[in-house]
């Protein structure tokens, strides 16, 4: 870092995600020397506030790259494809949120409380895992250290705010019709540009991303690969399914995990997790204490409740995984990211 | 049956459920000789139509069950406590949609495409399972005739109505108040005798009744122990995580199972339950089709689609299962035992 700090880009500023970017750079008071906020041109022109100045957004273009230290990217794949290596010739370090490069084994894929060293070995671009995927190894890691792990089989439960701002004004304007008993009207969920849309108000949709010829989706291949590269277990056995429902914000995950030590209990799960970073333990169930994404919202956290030996497997545990699917899982987590590389010196 | 047909009570027959049962014995052409419709003090006097003739709901007393032939309960555990006994008494036979009399062995517990013939033993009471538990052993059943089955792992996505119309009432108004921006009041859900209430609204609440000491809630230890009980089998591995959505009507559940044969495909699972009664596969990804609770609601079937592999275990499958929880989960489960009580001449 020189001085003055650093020249900070945002493409897909005005995005769910990438307003959200904007908001923790400043709450973490990230040190910030020039702003550039970048948008596809059906965006530009709108101005945002950051520490109190307004910022107006520029239509991206390889040369709004020229000088930029850290380019944040959260505007879909194609648009980081793009654009994503036009920074880094440009001497950027690209942290990109799309699904673009987070299998390109030249990419580290990165969740600070995980796999912070990966970083070491970036080549310009660092992919920030599929929001699902962070929550979920964020809880996983510490048990995985202390007690090994051989199975995930988990159940999402995720926020309609994954898809973009478009779909929580869907989820909205949906809710409003049924309760007038009008018929919802249906254009983006589940996947925009798929052939079939259905209301996502009162429902629960079992698609997120498109189908794989294997029956799953891409979002529940995520999880599963995803995982493995972060937590560096190829051998490891996952399995998702991946289900969208009518909440705004915070994903939640129902999770079942094995691991190798066979004389383990709640108590010493709840250990583990307390003592944790990133991990807040809410698990007081005579107490009605447990997460969920009504208080994990606006939070950077990950909130594990819901900690449950397996009745017949004794290496066998249940957990209930609450984070926001915007912070923790995406923006907070890609400018966690910009903080490792400054502490690793990287930048 | 003697020519007229029967005497058919209904226990709690202003309810979600009891409501649907007396639409779906119209529905049926249940044979209904004399129609007695019972309550709490507080909701006797109103009138409820059926085959266009009013009837007046009355206060539950024992002598109200007197030639009763068919009693269905469904007002909660402690009115079946109370009169379920008087019913049988007096010459009646008892279909219980409570966890009063589920897990007593003297009880059949029954899911007709299941283990009708359970019915045989019966002692007056019959139990309905829990509404969670019954489409799930609908859906598992065929599969574990032809190929066995050794392990069950459940997470569900639990509609409301399952904890009555003031659930549902409150799920809207709650819904309306945060469209307007304003704060939801919280008095029902999860649990209206509990302590802590949450909205339920745009949000997801890991809590279906309350907890037992091994951290797993009363409603997941019922589909533990019923799904245990209504397939015979003491020694299959179950776990469940349930969890309450922002959906009117209509539970859904990925399930994960592990088989015995070890050389199964999806399309052998496909074909099982393609010819398995009460089930109808939707389960065409490339077309989007797969079970939702808004296009499962107001139908009686079990509905099952997103069938896969396990990408580890050769032997597990992953299903998504979804069914009206008022109708195969209740309603309609409790008058299709009243049918087969008919067809064994049990009544």
């Amino acid at each position: 870092m020189n001085e003055q700090g650093y020249h900070v880009a945002i493409v897909g500023a005005t995005g769910a995600v990438g307003t959200e970017m904007l908001a923790i750079l400043e709450e973490r008071q990230f040190p910030v020397k020039e702003l550039t906020l970048l948008s596809s041109a059906r965006s530009a022109g709108q101005t945002l506030l950051f520490n109190g100045q307004s910022h107006t957004v520029q239509e991206a273009t390889p040369e709004k790259f020229e000088g930029v230290d850290i380019a944040l990217f959260s505007a879909g794949g194609s648009v980081s494809k793009k654009f994503a290596q036009e920074a880094v010739d440009r001497g950027a370090i690209v942290i990109d949120n799309t699904s673009a490069f987070r299998m390109d084994e030249n990419v580290p894929l990165v969740v600070p409380e995980v796999n912070e060293q990966d970083l070491l070995d970036h080549n310009g671009i660092i992919a920030n895992p599929n929001c699902s995927t962070i929550q979920m190894v964020v809880a996983l890691e510490p048990i995985r250290q202390a007690l090994g792990m051989t199975k995930v089989i988990v159940s999402t439960y995720q926020a309609v705010s994954g898809a973009g701002v478009s779909a929580i004004e869907e989820m909205k304007s949906q809710s409003q019709s049924i309760l007038n008993g009008e018929q919802p009207s249906t254009e983006i969920l589940p996947v925009k540009s798929a052939e079939k849309h259905y209301p996502i108000a009162f429902n629960a949709i079992p698609q997120i991303d498109v189908f794989d010829d294997n029956g799953f989706t891409f979002e529940e291949m995520k999880m599963i690969n995803e995982t493995k590269k972060i937590m560096h277990m190829p051998e490891l056995k996952v399995s998702a399914t991946c289900v969208r429902l009518p909440v705004e914000t915070g994903h939640s995950e129902s999770v079942y995990i094995e691991v190798e030590k066979h004389d383990q209990t709640v108590e010493d799960i709840h250990r583990l997790l307390e003592n944790a970073p990133g991990i807040v333990l809410q698990d007081r169930p005579k107490e009605q204490l447990y997460p969920m994404p009504a208080t994990a919202a606006g939070k950077l956290d990950v909130f594990v409740g819901r900690v449950r030996q397996d009745l017949d497997e004794k290496n066998g545990f249940h957990l209930w995984v609450v984070s926001d699917n915007l912070l923790k899982g995406a923006a907070w987590n890609s400018v966690q990211i910009a903080e490792s590389l400054m502490k690793l010196k990287l930048v």
